[in-house]
């Protein structure tokens, strides 16, 4: 193709460009030289190059003549092929003008149609439709759009005089308005134009042609347009397109129509024609719901050569797209005419059964099929979903935590809740925030409602773990804890003991008890697809899970491993707790080591267990994280209890005892504890929990050996951030390993490695992995320190960021791959530089992440690991990343 | 050299080693071999190298032939030197078997004396000497000393035969025992090795050597030795040196003596010939007190030619080594013998003179002048200092926040500070923490003394930008603000009102009042060593400073700007704080505005103030970026409060009051403040925040500039991590200083900049250089952020980590190189690879350190900027730095 080619005719089978020219032709000029390449009946035209809009703005705002001749030149063949003339009053050709950018910018630019039009072609088109109302609305319409667009008459400016109009002949609707309503709307329309444009609306049709394109160009450049670009990263020179068309007519009488078509079901995936009908209507009669379609069917009746053209095209239409085309057609006088295919959206169900169908048909290959599903689309299969019939009525919004739908009666307290689930009560938790100590009420509940927190706050996390729905951090919630009620937005008030209905996918609250359904993996397609998903990938998938019962359900759902178990959470048990409090409030090495004494054997039952769900399979266990105050009673509320003595006078002892644990608390109380006193920092302080920790997973270790079980424990140390702590720890570890064994006489294979959850271990990854078995990025705490945002208290500037634009994504949500991403790939580098086998992951919530599974492809991972029910996520999304080819170059990028 | 000679042989003016070997004849060997060749009476001997010692422990723990031959040919050199022979009865030589390793390890490692003697050659040193109790004690201690050393029988445990013979003979002192005791004594204690060590102490001369010699290689890695290595990161590999040296004695009668010496007064400076001496004395008696040593003048009358020779010495070692000596020597029988020299320690006015003389003199060049000085030295000189004279009784420890000395009354409030203080009396304010609440108590104080919070806590900070001076995280103290007692660790309890005495620059708190006395800058040497320091650096210095008064004193002591004006401190002052809060508590724009309007023409006075000190400099302006609850009442206390209103029933209107203030309290309060809503986060959500700051600073400007002030303001937006964030915050001052400039009609040059203080803006600072025209470092956040430490909680985890070795330094206080460091080598590079005349400097506490100061240097900043006391240390440090040449190294290194 030469160079100096701006413009692009296609029509009668045969288009200039082609489906990959999308930067020069813009989405749809591609998708229109595509189709009618493959011989599908698309209205003719010609479509002016994204290059031509970019000189039009360099050469101040109007195009140089060879542009016009190349413009005029396209316009002369479409006049040919259609046997129609712009302006004519003989045969007047009527166009489309339309934008079309590389990227799909949906809304953000100007159409116009029926471009052509002017007092002597109404008049043609009145006498050739014998429909004078249809020629009149035609040429009111264009006026309008024409106006608006190019002349700078807002398009809702012209309703008074319609409204007057209206008014003067006492009717309502536009439809009762006649063929001389229109008339004389045209008449004041025009006289409405000239007075504000100053001018005469044009009644030359190459003149409105010219006006049109250039329209077209200027939108480029509107300010939700650039608003839109700037959002989406789209760079600001490619420039718009613009694509001329001969228009076609649904509503010229009995013999014209337009309809909706589907290729396959798109609710359930079956392989059927399918799709919707209206005679003597337009596109927009068919969606507008005014009228009600028949199905394709009906079409088959009334015109049989049409319905079976189109269902012939239908098939044409898959096979060459492969995949799933959602149509829209036009029949203009018995003559069929495809204005628009596009891949059609689905359900999830439908999405997987398409994929492994096409694959089983030979239409498509693994990799092909792999990428036709959202990751998120597989969420819709593994939780409940409220049925479309229920009334769904908002009454507070919140970010979408955890996801499924849940119904139950208010709790306010874990209390309450517990109370509630043992009457037999469904419960749904409302609370402020969540604690470690909510994890009774947690676990009882159908779903949970925070008024505070992001989507990584404790609320999100534990939910998430145990796949219980939640929405949280529904900021304009009041809760009452004493009062038990609970305020929404619209001031409903409603208390304890009342139904709400949460959809954890949307993040959306409901009152009432809505209608659920339960999910359907007995089609089979679930399990197929997976397969496939996992026939390509090279990532590992494990599972952060703290006890049997989630890792049972990890390991159905396809985790490969355990990625992360938080000992801490066992700590939070009622037969645990005074143990654990007791052995913070210890001030010195002995009663310390008596209360570890005493939780040893606890948590060598949990390890146990845990072994036993996961034979043949590793299981990585994090030493103690959490600041030791979390485990205490809070610093206020002693506060406030103790000065409520002292008002009341009770007994002098009784305040002194209190006292002393305040200030126990207060010792151990901090300003900001994500940066505290936690973590391996713990462990080195007090030597003998580590010591009791590893002691009690190298016996469980032992135990379930002798037992058969082939047991793969990978001791993990949180919180390094130089290469001294965890050779403290490490060496903690191995000793007590040496004493278990031969206590027990056996030995188990273990590894001793870390957490890089800090920018510090990162930066020194070489060094570490000197130490260090295994690398586990925590990429929670690690976006946390990278972007200096604490995630509990984030939420509410992160809002007010995304909305600005100053971030694209919650970097909690998604990895972060230019700050956060870089530390990673920093650290995987110099780590293996040092170590090459060493064995690296993530545990952080990106590990069930699409975007981050892709991102931790890229860098080489050797697994993510994430909640149970995001490990079919996560497969599919590490699949992609192999399918998307994508990894190649993101390793090339480095 | 051979490669295979280890041995190396010195005395009578020659040497085979010399000064540069370190190597190889560790720091000992190296300096004895050094001083023989310039000349000075080194009593002879020979080293054996440290490449020995490691073949020691290849050859399981022995020396091959060819070593030891080497060995016993430098020993019959040393013999025919003499004129004495190891072992023989006739002239028997006694020599002193040392450790000495490349790097000093003081008192790691083993010494040996008089080895040589037995139960024969001590009957001649009896004959020689004529002193039969010298000659028995002698012989008494080296089997004590070489039965520990090489025998591993413990000294101690000959300690109870003395204690026996003591008895028996009804004394108390050694000195009581007679020569016949003595006897007795060695009689008993070589029976007693027999039964310890089951063997015979040996009386073969040269095995003793070999033994002593093989015991010395087997020092390095005893516990002790490791463990300093561990700590000061001295490979273990390196070995020791041995060095086997003649054994001179003072202590043979009249014509012998002992003393030190020093080339100029270590305590003034002064170019004088200074030192003690004493008659009949080894070395440590000199040292010891026991008997009052002569000066050194009364050599010159009883022996005047050892005078003259010494003076001689003196002089020569000066001009040998370059720097002020201190040196020990020893006369035996009328000849003299040096036995050490090294650069002598002197007190911070001493080096100053000691630096400018000698380059008066001609001696040392103005690099080697710079680097006479320890930066830190110079602390001493400006602040005040208790008089050597005090009885100092520590009665708590605490960090050494901000230098000097601070004597006054016990105040335990702010508000009781201020009153004491009106009441003329001098102040000492005690808290558990300061907030910035405490200001202006902390103002009116003469020191301050806190229990919790490190180097860069609030009071740290604070007292230094004030020059005050704090000793802070005093754990141990225990503060009862309600009896208005301290409770000190030993029991002690100290009252409001009781005197307290503070030394800031060692970190302790004594009781009472003490004599301090002012700095004495009035000698002139001060000023001439800076300008001197002035003369080679190149790393610009500037102050960070928030009032006119601090700037003002920062620019006496050479400050060359403002390099952080915080604009939050000033909102803390009674008149602004009503507004501050009234502008939290809005909300909506329209009352917050009106708030602002209110301090707007305050904060414009005070840039106006700040503008007039710096004429002709630069004065860098951040904008606001501590959270907003710092401003408002603490949420526990509002909790409590409004508990004991309900409690006592009032009113209640003023309940809810309270309510809605603790709602608001609420709403900003933060799990993790440090990562919260603060910094430029502040001025998106409220930009107009950042309007009123703008304005005031560049409306200020204006104004000064009218008075014919050369105003340079820098604007600098806190915590940045994405560099949309600066686009908005930057769009915003932009749009102000155009709309200030029209109303004012004159313009200010001014810069936009940015903080680089979290780990995302240095990883990402090539985006963020486009955007800014300068970057500072905030090296306090960047460290908490890389680290994942709390400055105000990691006091208690980072002592434990310095104390178990698991950090070398407390990286709040000098620059982790190895990761915080590579993020500012990153960010400076890739900032210059974007912008490459980008201004970089330093605002963080490590800007006055002098080692983070050095890296600055290294990695290409322009400037750092400290606290205004800290200005003079941080231009010597960077004089320094160039003076090191490390620099070279640093830059090249990369």
């Amino acid at each position: 193709m030469a160079d100096n080619k701006y413009v692009y005719s296609f029509g009668r089978g045969k288009a200039e460009g082609h489906g990959k020219m999308k930067d020069i032709l813009g989405g749809k000029g591609a998708g229109l030289a595509e189709m009618t390449n493959a011989g599908l009946p698309v209205p003719p035209g010609f479509t002016i190059s994204t290059a031509a809009c970019g000189i039009y703005y360099q050469n101040n705002r109007s195009l140089p003549k060879e542009f016009m001749d190349q413009i005029m030149a396209a316009l002369a063949g479409l006049e040919a092929v259609t046997g129609k003339q712009l302006g004519s009053t003989a045969e007047p050709l009527l166009v489309s003008v339309r934008s079309g950018a590389k990227f799909s910018m949906p809304g953000m630019m100007d159409t116009i149609l029926n471009l052509g039009l002017n007092d002597d072609t109404v008049e043609t088109l009145r006498v050739k439709t014998g429909n004078p109302r249809f020629a009149y609305d035609c040429y009111r319409r264009f006026i309008q759009m024409f106006s608006d667009v190019v002349l700078g008459v807002p398009k809702h400016d012209f309703e008074r005089i319609i409204d007057h109009i209206k008014e003067t002949r006492k009717v309502k609707l536009d439809t009762e308005l006649t063929a001389d309503d229109m008339q004389e709307m045209i008449r004041r329309f025009k006289q409405f134009v000239q007075e504000r444009a100053g001018k005469t609306f044009p009644q030359d049709a190459r003149e409105q042609l010219r006006l049109a394109i250039f329209a077209v160009f200027e939108s480029w450049h509107n300010p939700r347009a650039i608003k839109y670009r700037q959002m989406n990263e789209i760079p600001d020179n490619l420039g718009t397109a613009v694509n001329v068309q001969a228009m076609v007519f649904g509503n010229m009488g009995e013999s014209s129509g337009s309809g909706v078509g589907f290729t396959r079901n798109p609710a359930t995936g079956a392989r059927e024609f399918y799709g919707e009908f209206l005679t003597n209507a337009q596109g927009e009669d068919v969606v507008a719901g005014t009228r009600t379609p028949f199905k394709l069917e009906e079409l088959q009746k009334s015109m049989p050569a049409i319905y079976d053209q189109l269902k012939a095209i239908s098939e044409r239409l898959e096979k060459h797209y492969r995949d799933m085309q959602d149509y829209e057609f036009t029949i203009e006088n018995g003559v069929l005419f495809m204005l628009q295919t596009r891949n059609g959206k689905r359900t999830g169900a439908a999405a997987i059964r398409i994929a492994c169908e096409m694959v089983d048909e030979g239409l498509i290959s693994t990799e092909e099929a792999v990428l036709k599903v959202e990751p998120q689309q597989l969420d819709q299969l593994l939780h409940p979903v409220f049925d479309a019939g229920n009334e769904f009525k908002v009454i507070a919004k919140g970010l979408p935590a955890s996801p499924g739908a849940a119904v139950g009666r208010i709790a306010f307290s874990s209390e309450d809740a517990v109370k509630m689930a043992e009457g037999k009560e469904k419960v749904v938790l409302v609370r402020i925030e969540t604690t470690p100590d909510d994890i009774h009420g947690m676990e009882v509940s159908q779903g949970i409602l925070t008024a505070r927190g992001g989507m990584t706050s404790h609320a999100a996390v534990v939910a998430r773990g145990m796949g219980t729905p939640c929405v949280a951090g529904s900021a304009d919630i009041k809760i009452n804890e004493e009062a038990l009620t609970v305020e929404f937005p619209g001031g409903l008030v409603l208390k304890e003991g009342d139904f709400i209905s949460l959809d954890g996918s949307k993040g959306e609250v409901y009152q009432g008890a809505l209608k659920t359904s339960n999910p359907d993996l007995r089609s089979g397609f679930f399990g197929r697809f997976m397969a496939l998903a996992d026939t390509i990938r090279t990532l590992k998938v494990r599972t952060n899970a703290d006890i049997p019962r989630d890792a049972k359900v990890a390991r159905e759902f396809g985790a490969e491993g355990i990625g992360l178990c938080r000992t801490e959470h066992m700590f939070f048990a009622p037969d645990r707790l005074p143990h654990m409090q007791a052995m913070i409030l210890a001030q010195t090495v002995e009663p310390r080591q008596a209360a570890l004494q005493k939780l040893l054997p606890m948590q060598r039952e949990d390890f146990v267990g845990i072994f036993r769900v996961m034979d043949g399979l590793p299981v990585t266990i994090r030493t103690l994280d959490p600041p030791l105050h979390e485990f205490l009673p809070k610093r206020e509320e002693l506060m406030v209890e103790i000065a409520l003595m002292k008002e009341r006078r009770e007994a002098a002892a009784k305040i002194r005892e209190k006292e002393t644990l305040l200030a126990r608390v207060e010792e151990l109380h901090e300003l900001n504890p994500m940066l505290g006193h936690r973590g391996c920092r713990l462990g080195i302080t007090y030597p003998e929990i580590t010591r009791m920790q590893a002691r009690a997973i190298l016996e469980a270790a032992c135990i379930v050996k002798k037992e058969g079980v082939n047991v793969l424990p990978e001791i993990m140390i949180p919180l390094v951030g130089k290469v001294a702590e965890l050779e403290n720890q490490r060496a903690l570890v191995i000793d007590e390993a040496k004493q278990v064994f031969q206590e027990q006489g056996i030995e188990v294979p273990y590894m001793v490695g870390t957490m890089i959850e800090i920018p510090r271990a990162a930066l020194t990854a070489g060094a570490i992995a000197g130490v260090a078995e295994f690398f586990s990025f925590g990429t929670n705490d690690l976006t946390q320190t990278t972007f200096g945002y604490s995630r509990d208290d984030a939420g509410r500037f992160i809002r007010a960021y995304l909305e600005q634009g100053i971030l694209e994504k919650d970097p909690f949500q998604a990895i972060d791959r230019d700050g956060v991403g870089l530390l990673l790939k920093m650290a995987v580098e110099q780590g293996r530089a040092t170590r090459p086998k060493l064995k690296v992951g993530i545990c952080g919530e990106h590990g069930g992440e699409p975007s981050s599974v892709e991102f931790c492809h890229m860098i080489g991972l050797d697994y993510v690991s994430c909640s149970p029910y995001r490990v079919p996520i996560a497969r599919l999304a590490a699949a992609q990343a192999v399918a998307s080819g994508r990894a190649e170059k993101g390793t090339q990028q480095k």
